[in-house]
């Protein structure tokens, strides 16, 4: 079993790497190799997919398994648009081309994202609902997920996309993601830090752990190719809770001092972003296949105390 | 008012330069230039949008409303996966890249098709379905609109894209999109020739005349960009009918004589194709913003007769 991780530098991607390494195996085979890519350090291959001839290089050894991780995130690819589209389209299309051209149809587990939805929705979004993105970052991972369903209608590639909720409580310094702060409410208090809160207490929104954003990729690099139809592209289960459940359960844990440390500065660009973004979803398709996600913010404040304050 | 044709050579194409000829005019200006660019002849301009700088030299003269109507079509891009990437989706990019560079945010009047929705399908598909394409070419489609979407919410170009149903009746030679059968059991017969009908007399399918696909592309251009949201890619009216009805509007104009001469011949894999389609829409948002179709399929073999035939 090789393994591929392109995006390996990031967050959940050195995360999965670290969970690889310990089990050691996928999809019940022992993993004889895994290289882990990205643009920017640490990463054992430091290469920009996005560059000409890259992604055949990666696909040279014909990994079984591919993850595609790397993106500019959401407030990066607003910003910076030929950035995003460099790295968040071109990127993907030339994986899928490299794979396209090494002719054996590996898994590629993409990681897409819930903003390919876009507003009007309802409040709770079902499986079949249309991409509509309101941002190029959920435009790019929209036209990903077409990329996606297509190669694989073709028998490129068999490929799983999974749209991931806010990954919460992001541990580290805070990145460009507009989506910032639902992490840095929580962290930075539990660090005994001050973090800013840029939109309402009722802004609801929907979450997982980076704990179970990594189990979200092993299950999607073993899930059976039979259980999926010609629709690669599923939304992963979730949390849905809002700002206040998220100060709550702060509170539970750290006690009114650490909710103390919010500091309330309210901008308009980050709300109207983040209104626009989708609260809940029905995945049912996914929870179907198997998929499990947190059932409340107390869990999820949990596994950060675990997986980053014990350490 | 300056406008450019990108696809003038193909049958809608040349069909809209005509009529853009004859009236003169286009949003109430006099049309003072008017460049049919395609990659085939007849063309004033023999160039291939996807090759790199053609895009920026065919917008360097800042049209102030451009068709794009080049496209391999259905059958082409499901055979030659890569003609279909460059061409359907290379193309559009490089165009809607060009515009940006320009930063002038022309009309753009972008040709997508029903091939963006795939099954499964309800009997009547609304405004807000889902992108499902089944086929490459609904893929390049689908993914173009999101471009457009995109490109538009930006401010980088003021597009309209518009869900053409099948043209029928096409004059002239078979081209290779998976549909043509359609056009070819009306065409043929009224010349005295013989057709291959692929598909069940069932088949149900969504049908315009070359002539109100021209005056579509009139009113995209025409409409103003307040009565447009942040969806910029809309599904144009139609009329839903089945082969059946077809035959007898063709018998109501050629009689038994022209009838006797489809022969059925069917073919597995058209059939499968034409089957992913879907057969009728609400088309609302179009019908609102004043787009009209035909009413029967008598009258669009009017049309052929009249636009054809007669002349």
């Amino acid at each position: 079993m090789r393994v591929l991780i392109v995006g390996a530098a990031g967050m959940i991607g050195r995360k999965l790497a670290g969970r690889l390494r310990a089990s050691g195996t996928l999809r019940g085979e022992a993993i004889a190799r895994l290289v882990l890519a990205d643009a920017v350090e640490p990463a054992d291959l430091v290469t920009d997919l996005s560059e000409p001839g890259v992604a055949d290089e990666l696909v040279a050894e014909r990994p079984d398994v591919i993850f595609h991780l790397a993106a500019v995130v959401s407030g990066e690819a607003e910003a910076d648009f030929e950035k995003g589209y460099r790295v968040n389209l071109d990127g993907m299309r030339s994986l899928l081309e490299a794979v396209r051209a090494a002719a054996y149809a590996p898994r590629l587990v993409f990681t897409s994202s819930i903003a390919v939805f876009g507003p009007p929705l309802p409040d709770m979004i079902g499986d079949d609902h249309a991409l509509t993105p309101a941002t190029s970052y959920g435009t790019q991972k929209a036209i990903a997920e077409l990329l996606l369903d297509d190669y694989s209608r073709r028998g490129f590639v068999d490929g799983v996309g999974i749209r991931l909720p806010t990954i919460c409580v992001r541990p580290g310094a805070p990145n460009r993601a507009a989506s910032g702060f639902f992490s840095s409410i929580i962290r930075e208090p539990l660090n005994g830090e001050e973090a800013v809160l840029p939109v309402p207490d009722t802004v609801r929104h929907w979450f997982a752990s980076p704990r179970t954003a990594v189990e979200f990729l092993i299950h999607a690099a073993e899930l059976g190719s039979a259980a999926l139809d010609t629709r690669r592209c599923l939304t992963m289960p979730g949390l849905s809770a809002t700002v206040a459940d998220e100060i709550e359960a702060l509170r539970r844990v750290g006690g009114d001092g650490a909710v103390g440390l919010i500091r309330r500065e309210p901008d308009e660009t980050i709300a109207q972003m983040v209104e626009s973004w989708p609260g809940g979803f029905d995945a049912r398709r996914a929870r179907e296949l198997g998929f499990r996600a947190e059932g409340s913010f107390d869990e999820i404040v949990q596994v950060y105390v675990e997986d980053e304050l014990a350490a």
